[in-house]
């Protein structure tokens, strides 16, 4: 298996060259997408907050950005028998376009428990679905027969510095937009969008100070930051399910290094906020992307009269079964 | 009670300067509305489609437009003694809001079995609600006794120039956004929007042709424009609540004269079109933005190769009850 280690730099994360290629390299097949504001939540909370609206990305998620920089900078040779991944996710379905357009192949495995809209829509990505039991041990053990098999390449879905400057993107185009951010709020579970936002604000707008969102039910990136030791997820339940995977060890120095708070908030939090944005600003986003914002509306983090940013992680949910609408 | 007429000019309706005053009047008080577009939507049914998202508008509808239009348009004596309508929807949302930034109140009639989101809504923009039986009798005579004892000058939800020209800006936006569309679909209820979308197609872009479209359950305006006599509403039963009303004596006119053809949509459409822009655009449209939707999905419109102007109404819509969870 090739390793896939940052461009051309010695260090272990992506470089601010990084980070300007990688938004290169994606920009023909990405959206840039829009910046919405709330005059509703700015006069609520006496401040400015800019949403970076990942839900209008292709796949309706960040994860497009990072798989198609990972996609993209493999040679033609390396990519000849595909990509891999396990993921139940957005990074699923991020990856099966990015191999779609580079007209490779992805094989995705997935628990035999996911969901019938997931594994459908990364079969209309093009993705090859491979099920598996659904632990750990099972998806791993089943990717590396599969990739034994195929040859494929694996694309971690955040323990990757392509996959990390990928994701950075997302805030390079918003500091772009909105020169001056105090702060970035975005969601962590993995740390791919956490440690990229992070490293964007350091080498482009190094004023801007960011901070990570986390579910108090899926707090292992709380507990890592705070005790600077490595401790992973355990037994997460949250609604929240595109954060309750562990940081990696790419993510983590990032994140120990350039982040300066994470804050943990309430699963009741997370609806409330996730319901307040479809409400108000009438846009549809998962409740990954409710954290942030409900770190504000529960008032974990100072923000009076300053400039808030916030990434919008996503917006795939399915609408058959709303967190507020009991069946 | 005074008259409300077109503004400085003999036609029945707004001319081409009243659109443009319009325009220039609400600018400080309402959004500039993006323009979206969908791939998904565009490689489905072969034609390019550009959304004009005035469900991201103030008070989440285009009723804002005309609201603020007629508001703005009377003089301080006209204001002294406030406004008033009878509504349960939008344009209550959008009198109440403009009512409150002219510092004058408005008085809303709305019947007693309006949902408690809805007075809720009225009664957050500043508007005062007086309840009345859910019949047409009794909201017209409990707006007049409103009237004689308040003095307040009535605003129709649709049948007046002010109110048409208001609305018409929203298509006017759009046509400098996208030049050259070949069509424009418009919701039909009582015509305010479906006649200013006319109008400006008319005087900004003649060939760009109008398109009015309707729920089969509520067909007043297909069978009024295709007998060319007026036919009142009975017994509307769709789920698009905007559009239960009648045409209007100003609204129809300008209809059969300016817009080319109406079609009409079955409520399985309504909903499977909703369903679809909330889940691949990730935005919120209520039902009666979904109608000219539907119409493309049915095939209903020779649209192919073409550039198709959308104006989705609205985004206000109980989140509680949606139409594809049955409780």
């Amino acid at each position: 298996m090739i390793k896939i280690m940052a461009e051309k730099n010695n260090l272990p994360y992506p470089s601010k060259e990084d980070i300007l290629k990688a938004h290169q390299r994606i920009t023909p097949y990405i959206h840039h997408t829009p910046v919405l504001t709330s005059k509703t939540l700015d006069s609520m909370m006496n401040a400015s907050f800019f949403f970076k609206c990942e839900n209008f990305q292709k796949t309706g998620a960040f994860k497009a950005r990072g798989a198609t920089n990972a996609v993209f900078s493999l040679d033609r040779e390396s990519l000849s028998f595909g990509v891999a991944t396990h993921s139940s996710g957005n990074h699923a379905q991020g990856l099966s376009r990015a191999a779609s357009l580079a007209h490779t192949p992805a094989y995705i495995v997935m628990p035999s428990n996911s969901s019938n809209v997931k594994v459908a829509a990364v079969k209309n990505y093009g993705g090859e679905v491979i099920f598996c039991e659904p632990t750990l041990e099972a998806r791993e053990s089943t990717l590396a027969e599969v990739i034994k098999k195929t040859k494929a390449i694996e694309i971690h879905p955040y323990n990757n510095p392509l996959i990390i400057a990928g994701q950075a993107t997302a805030a390079l185009e918003l500091l772009h937009s909105v020169p001056g951010l105090d702060i970035i709020l975005a969601p962590v579970g993995g740390g791919g969008l956490l440690s990229g936002t992070a490293l964007s604000a350091y080498y482009f707008s190094p004023d801007t100070s960011v901070i990570g969102t986390e579910p108090d039910q899926a707090n292992d990136a709380y507990l890592s930051f705070t005790s600077r030791t490595f401790i992973p997820s355990e037994h997460p339940d949250t609604i929240a399910d595109g954060l309750r995977t562990s940081l990696g060890s790419i993510t983590f120095p990032i994140i120990l290094s350039h982040v300066s708070q994470i804050v943990t908030v309430s699963e009741q939090s997370i609806i409330k906020a996730m319901r307040f944005v479809w409400e108000r600003m009438k846009i549809l986003i998962e409740p990954s992307s409710a954290v942030p914002v409900a770190a504000i509306m529960e008032d974990k983090i100072e923000i009076r009269k300053k400039k808030v940013g916030i990434i919008i992680s996503g917006g795939n949910i399915d609408l058959d079964h709303l967190p507020w609408i009991q069946i």
